[in-house]
């Protein structure tokens, strides 16, 4: 996907410069996770510490700091805030790994398959409590309301999913419901709570809701893609298990609408049996990219970066608001 | 175990008579829980009601209604509140089931053997989310802090059960922890958000506190009784499952202090194997009740039911604080 930075946001700074604009508040960041999870037991804080510091992108705690910001807020808390969204984000992987089985997580050996399913539970039971507990630090009420909402979706959308594995029914508006669910709700929230901590107005705090919204969206959208086109040691998880878990994203929902009858039904046959040979794997990436599923995807994905970059117009503008949108357009470039 | 109500509160009414009294409450209880719980995916609500509708006995609903009530607090939405503790409390029974792997819950099969850990456990995490989201809803934000840092504690107590399963490293101090942690917790929130609900002082808050402390540690301890002693069918679970699954409960923790060392060796043996025949089971009842396992831990129950009502004297007297008294004692009488 190569993109033109300048055609979006109409700055010709690089990616690159973006993310060293922002390393001061990766930094901050990284020593604020570090300081709130500990629990007293320390078989929970090494679960944890293998979850939460094994090199995440940190993509949510950015965009709540971002988000305050942009509503002119710059007040240290905002990073203790900022860790909310990422230990919620740490504890969905731990339960999430339980229950697809998943084989590696941000580059390494999930959890489970290390201390057991339930330590993993348990431990991602802790992580959920301990960021609820730290959103309700911050005196507004709407924090905790937002960030308990998102968990309920968060589980709703791995059930939705979960139903729909191996079940061929499933098409554009069930995927986008799952994601929503999924990924996009909890991204939205982050940077929704960055704007209340940082008293924006309703319109501020609508804007930015939706700006992480359609960031989410787009970002779930790459992840499915990035699952049949990825390397795999660069994307830090398993590439090609959404077509052994038959998991039904985007590009497969087109290719299930565009393939030949006998294609489809050979595709069809993949999802169902739960397991995809590398030959099954290189068969359905060249029908992904046969029928358009992950052009069409990738399409998408641009659409709702522009989206994402549009809602920001009811703010003035600003070095914060010009770089928000390049990081918006890294959901697109990323490689893992 | 037999009681003399009239010993500990001064009243001559009987627990027919209390529970009658707070009938209405119950139902209002039972309507509420109806009501809040709703997902829009139609099987998470049937998991949900497999958990929720299975006959428990409303203890922490009812703490909390009768926590405010005794602040003079007689609203209507207590009972909204109420349903909080007892989505936190199925929520934790979905999840312990996985981690224990139990065998029947409120004399039903698990949902976990039925629909399978994945679906237990995320239907778990939107119970614990759609509990908390609920303890926003009302306006003070001490409720929803009480309430996560309970699923803290609740999740922290499974996980030193799971580290002392089997690895007879235990004592009495260690077992107060857990069952604080794990139960106690829980009990004593559920009165304090009834209390701060009321707009109790912060004595009041303090007392109910207190109050649900004391009946949590000792409902614990008579479960971890019941465990030997309880009959299966009236129990609503597996009698003998902490025999099998190594947990060194109060009566256990005492009979190894007391035992001699060649009886004290085949009880560890037993806790150690992971089963438990019906055999190795009368020989440990026994054992409990030769060393005093069984009758130290009653007793200590016992005096945690004085302290409970002994906290309840900051407030003057009425009918509600006798029968909390009473409601104090059920714990000690009850066979489920």
């Amino acid at each position: 996907m190569t993109l033109t930075l300048s055609e979006i946001t109409g700055s010709k700074r690089s990616m690159k410069e973006v993310m060293d604009f922002f390393q001061p508040d990766f930094v901050k960041i990284e020593t604020t996770l570090k300081r709130h999870f500990a629990s007293h037991i320390s078989f929970v804080n090494q679960i944890s510490s293998h979850i939460i510091f094994a090199g995440g992108k940190r993509l949510r705690p950015l965009l709540t700091v971002c988000s305050a910001k942009l509503c002119n807020y710059n007040a240290d808390d905002i990073y203790d805030l900022s860790a909310v969204p990422e230990y919620l984000h740490a504890a969905s992987l731990l339960h999430d790994d339980v229950v697809d089985a998943g084989e590696m997580r941000r580059g390494k050996t999930p959890a489970y398959k290390i201390w057991g399913n339930s330590a993993a539970v348990l431990v991602g039971d802790f992580l959920y409590a301990r960021a609820i507990e730290l959103a309700t630090r911050f005196e507004d009420i709407r924090i905790a309301r937002a960030i308990s909402k998102t968990v309920a979706l968060m589980s709703e959308g791995e059930i939705i999913q979960l139903l729909h594995a191996k079940v061929p029914s499933f098409d554009e508006k069930t995927y986008l419901d799952v994601i929503y669910r999924k990924t996009a709700a909890l991204i939205s929230t982050s940077c929704r709570i960055g704007a209340i901590m940082a008293g924006g107005s309703l319109d501020e705090i609508e804007a930015l809701s939706n700006y992480g919204l359609y960031i989410g969206q787009a970002f779930q959208m790459v992840d499915d893609v990035l699952d049949y086109t990825g390397d795999s040691n660069e994307f830090g998880k398993a590439v090609g298990t959404d077509l052994a878990e038959g998991k039904l994203t985007l590009p497969i929902v087109v290719a299930l609408e565009r393939a030949s009858k006998k294609k489809r039904d050979k595709l069809m046959n993949m999802l169902c049996q739960g397991y995809a040979s590398t030959s099954d794997f290189n068969w359905a990436r060249e029908l992904l990219l046969e029928t358009g599923g992950i052009q069409y995807t990738i399409k998408k994905a641009k659409n709702l970066v522009d989206l994402a970059c549009e809602s920001l117009d009811v703010f003035p503008d600003s070095m914060i608001k010009t770089n928000m949108k390049i990081l918006a357009l890294y959901v697109l470039e990323r490689k893992k």
